[in-house]
C-alpha cells in the first residue's frame, strides 16, 4: 500500500519553519510497512493545493495532508480538499458546539474565526483532536483514502497515531511485512563505512543504505517477507556481518541513541555523571537530560563559558591557555569534585567564527572516571553551529568509550 | 521566476533525517525574490527520481535537486539527471585527479567509490565544492535550468549561495522585486494574533500570514513592487499598524531572534548574565551561546538537575519543594552570587512524563536583576520535549521583560 504525504504551508516553502511533520509521518508509515514514494510541500494556494492532491491521489492509495486546517484565514486545506474531490463544504453544528465548549471550559471566549474548523467536505468524517481545536478529516474518494491532520506537531502526531494509522491498517488488510534495522556507528567517515560494506550493498533483500547525521553514520538493513518475524530472520545474518566489519564503531541499533546507550551504561555501572562545558554552553547536558528518567544518573553541570569561572569553580590553573588537553582535564577533574559525581565530561574549544587561542573548529574533550582522566583534541570544519553539534556528539561517545576503558583514535 | 526544490533520499521519506535542506533553499530563494510553489521529496529510486525531475521541469523555470550525489552506491542523482534529460554520463578526468589530490592532501587514500563523483551528464558543468568531495552539477535542458547540490547541509549551503543563486539571478535578469518583513511576537495565542489582525488579512499587497513556532507567533508582511525599496514602502504602514495592535507582544523583526534581542539588550546595558537550570538541563544557556560574540555578556551557568546541588551551590533552602516560586527565586539569586553576574535566570519544574511535586508541564521561571527578583509559574501541555522547548523560550522572553522593568501576565 502506497501512501503519499503532503505538507501544506507557505512558511515551509519559505523555510521559516522546518518540515518535521513529513519525517514523523514517514517514520510511522515505514514502521508499519507502508511504502512512501513521494512527499510534497505546497504553499497556502488553492489551485496548487488541488494540483498536489490530484497528483498524490493518482499515484498513491492513501494521502495524508498535514497543515492548513487551523482557524486563520490562510488555512484553506478544507477548501482545497473540497475542490479536489468536487464536493461542497458543509457546516457541522455538533462540532461548532464542541468548539464553543472547549473554549468556555478554558474560561475564554472563542474568537469567531475558530468556527471555520467546523466545516468539512460533504461525505467526509471529522476525527476528534483532543490536543487542539482543529479536527482531522477523513474522506474516501474514487478509491483513494484522503486524510487531513493539523500542522501543529503534537496535534498531527496524535491524529496520525490514533486515527490515521489504524484506518490505513484496516484498509490494507494483511499485507507484506517489512522490517528494518538501523545500525548506529560513530568514528568512521560515510565513505569509509560504505567501502567496508561495499559487496553487501549489491543484495536487494535485505537491502542496505547509509545515512549520515551529524558525525554518526547509520546503516539501515531492510527486508521484506510474509511476516515481520521472517523479515527479521533475513536481517539477522546481515547485521552480524555489518557488526563484524565495523567493530567498535557500532554503538547501538534502532532507537538506541547515544544518549540512551550512555544513560543505560551509567545506570548499569551505578555511576552518576556531571559536566563542565565551555564551548558547547550546555548542549551536552541538555542532550543528557532529554530522556525521561535521566535524573537517576545526571546530577548537573557547570557551564564555565567565561574563563574566570573555569579557574574559580573548576580549578583550571592557566586560563591563558584553555584550549588545551591540560585545561580540559582540569575542568573534568574539577567538575567531578564540585558536583560530586563519578564521571565528568568537559569540553573547551574555539567554535568560531573568531579564533580563540587556536583556529575555529578546535575542540578539546576530556573525560574523568574513577580510574583516570583522558583528553582528546579534535579539529572540525564548518560553521559555529556544526562545530558545537559535532563536539556535543563526540563528547557523549568519548564518555561512553572512557567508561568502557576504551578510547577513540580516529 | 519559479524555482522548485527536490530533496532526494529514502532516509527523508522514512523520517530518519529531517529535511532541513528544502527549508534553507526555500528561504534563500524567497530572500532573493524567486517564487517556490512546490517542494518534492523522493527516495533513492531511479524511476521516481526521473518522474520528480520531469514534473518539476514542466512547471518551474529552474530546479534545485539536493542529495544523492555522494560517493556511495545509493547516490544515483547523477544517473537520474542523465535519464531525465536523455544524456549519457561522462567521466571527468580533471575532477578525478582533483579528488585523488584532495584525499592525498589529507594523508589518506581515496576509497575507489569516490570516483563516481567525477561522472556527470554530457553537456553539464561541474560546480566546485570546497567543503566536500562531491561537486555540484549545472545543466540547461529545454529551457529549464537544473542544478544538483549535495545533501550534506554545509556543502549544499555553500553551493547554493555561491553558485546556484548567482546563476539564477543572471538568468532572471531584472525581475519584479519582493520584500517581506517578519514581525516576531511572544505571549499571545495564534488565534488571538489572527483575530487582532483580522481585517488586515483581506489585503493582497502587502499580504499578511501567520506562523507559529514553539510559543512564538510570527506575522509575515509581504509586498511586491518594481523595486525592493518600493515594496518596503508598501510594508511600512502595515508594520506600524500591526505593532500598534499587538503592543508589548512584539519583540523583534526579521532575523532578530529573542537570543539576538536579549544579547543586544544586555550589551547595551553593560550587564552580564548567568543561568541556573534544572528542568531544561542547559537548553537556555545553549541558546544564549548559539550566537557568535555571546561570550561578551554570557558568563555561564549552573545546571542543578539534582536537588542537592540546588541547595549546596545555589542556596535553595527547602529542597522538598523545588517547583515553587520561592525555590526558583533562590536559584536565581544564588546564581547571581555564584557566577558573579548582573542578571540571572532560573528554571525549575516538572517536564514529565513522571510528575515532580506538581503535574508534568508545570514550570517556574525566576529572573534576578540588580533591582529585584521576579518569578512566574506557567503550565504547559504536551510532551517532555515540547515543555522544555517552550520553557526555554519563555525564560529568554521573561529575562528580556524583567530587564526592561516589565513582566508577562498572559
Amino acid at each position: 500500500m502506497i501512501v503519499e504525504v503532503i505538507a501544506v504551508g507557505t512558511e515551509l516553502l519559505l523555510g521559516q519553519i522546518v518540515n518535521t511533520n513529513a519525517g514523523f509521518i514517514g517514520s510511522m508509515l515505514a514502521e508499519r510497512g507502508f511504502d512512501a514514494h513521494f512527499h510534497q510541500t505546497v504553499g497556502d494556494n488553492l489551485e496548487r493545493m488541488v494540483e498536489a492532491i490530484d497528483t498524490a491521489s493518482r499515484r498513491a492509495d492513501a494521502v495524508i495532508i498535514t497543515g492548513g486546517i487551523g482557524p486563520t484565514q490562510d488555512d484553506i486545506t478544507r477548501e482545497a480538499l473540497a475542490a479536489a474531490t468536487g464536493r461542497e463544504l458543509v457546516f457541522n453544528d455538533d462540532y461548532a458546539d464542541r468548539l464553543r465548549k472547549w473554549w468556555s471550559s478554558r474560561g475564554a471566549t472563542m474568537p469567531e474565526n475558530n468556527l471555520r474548523q467546523a466545516t468539512h467536505p460533504a461525505g467526509s468524517e471529522l476525527m476528534i483532536n483532543p490536543r487542539g481545536s482543529a479536527p482531522g478529516i477523513a474522506l474516501e474518494h474514487e478509491g483513494t483514502s484522503l486524510f487531513c491532520v493539523p500542522g501543529v506537531p503534537a496535534e498531527m502526531e496524535f491524529l496520525v497515531v490514533n486515527e490515521v494509522l489504524p484506518r490505513l491498517a484496516r484498509l490494507a488488510g494483511t499485507d507484506q511485512a517489512i522490517a528494518s534495522r538501523l545500525i548506529r556507528t560513530w568514528g568512521r567517515s560515510e565513505s569509509g563505512v560504505a567501502e567496508a560494506l561495499d559487496d553487501l550493498y549489491e543484495a536487494t533483500n535485505p537491502s542496505i543504505a547509509f545515512l549520515a547525521s551529524a558525525s554518526e553514520i547509520k546503516v539501515r538493513v531492510t527486508a521484506k517477507a510474509a511476516t515481520v518475524k521472517e523479515a527479521m530472520a533475513l536481517i539477522e545474518p546481515v547485521e552480524l556481518e555489518v557488526r563484524a566489519r565495523l567493530g567498535d564503531s557500532v554503538f547501538g541499533v534502532d532507537d538506541e541513541t547515544i544518549e540512551r546507550v550512555l544513560l543505560d551504561l551509567l545506570a548499569e555501572r551505578e555511576y552518576t555523571i556531571g559536566t563542565a562545558e565551555s564551548v558547547t554552553g550546555g548542549m551536552v547536558t541538555a542532550r543528557l537530560t532529554d530522556l525521561p528518567g535521566s535524573s537517576a544518573v545526571v546530577k548537573g553541570g557547570l557551564i564555565a563559558y567565561d574563563s574566570q569561572l573555569k579557574q574559580d569553580l573548576l580549578g583550571v590553573e592557566d586560563i591563558s591557555r584553555v584550549v588545551e588537553e591540560t585545561a580540559a582535564k582540569q575542568m573534568a577533574d574539577g567538575a567531578r569534585e564540585l558536583l560530586g559525581v563519578d564521571i565528568a565530561v568537559a569540553l573547551t574549544g574555539s567554535a568560531g567564527p573568531t579564533p580563540l587561542e587556536k583556529p575555529p573548529g578546535t575542540i578539546v574533550i576530556a573525560v574523568a572516571t574513577p580510574e583516570d582522566t583522558r583528553a582528546r583534541e579534535i579539529k572540525y570544519t564548518g560553521d559555529r553551529e556544526r562545530v558545537r553539534v559535532f563536539a556535543t556528539t563526540a563528547a557523549l561517545h568519548l564518555t561512553r568509550l572512557a567508561i568502557l576503558g576504551r578510547w577513540w583514535n580516529g
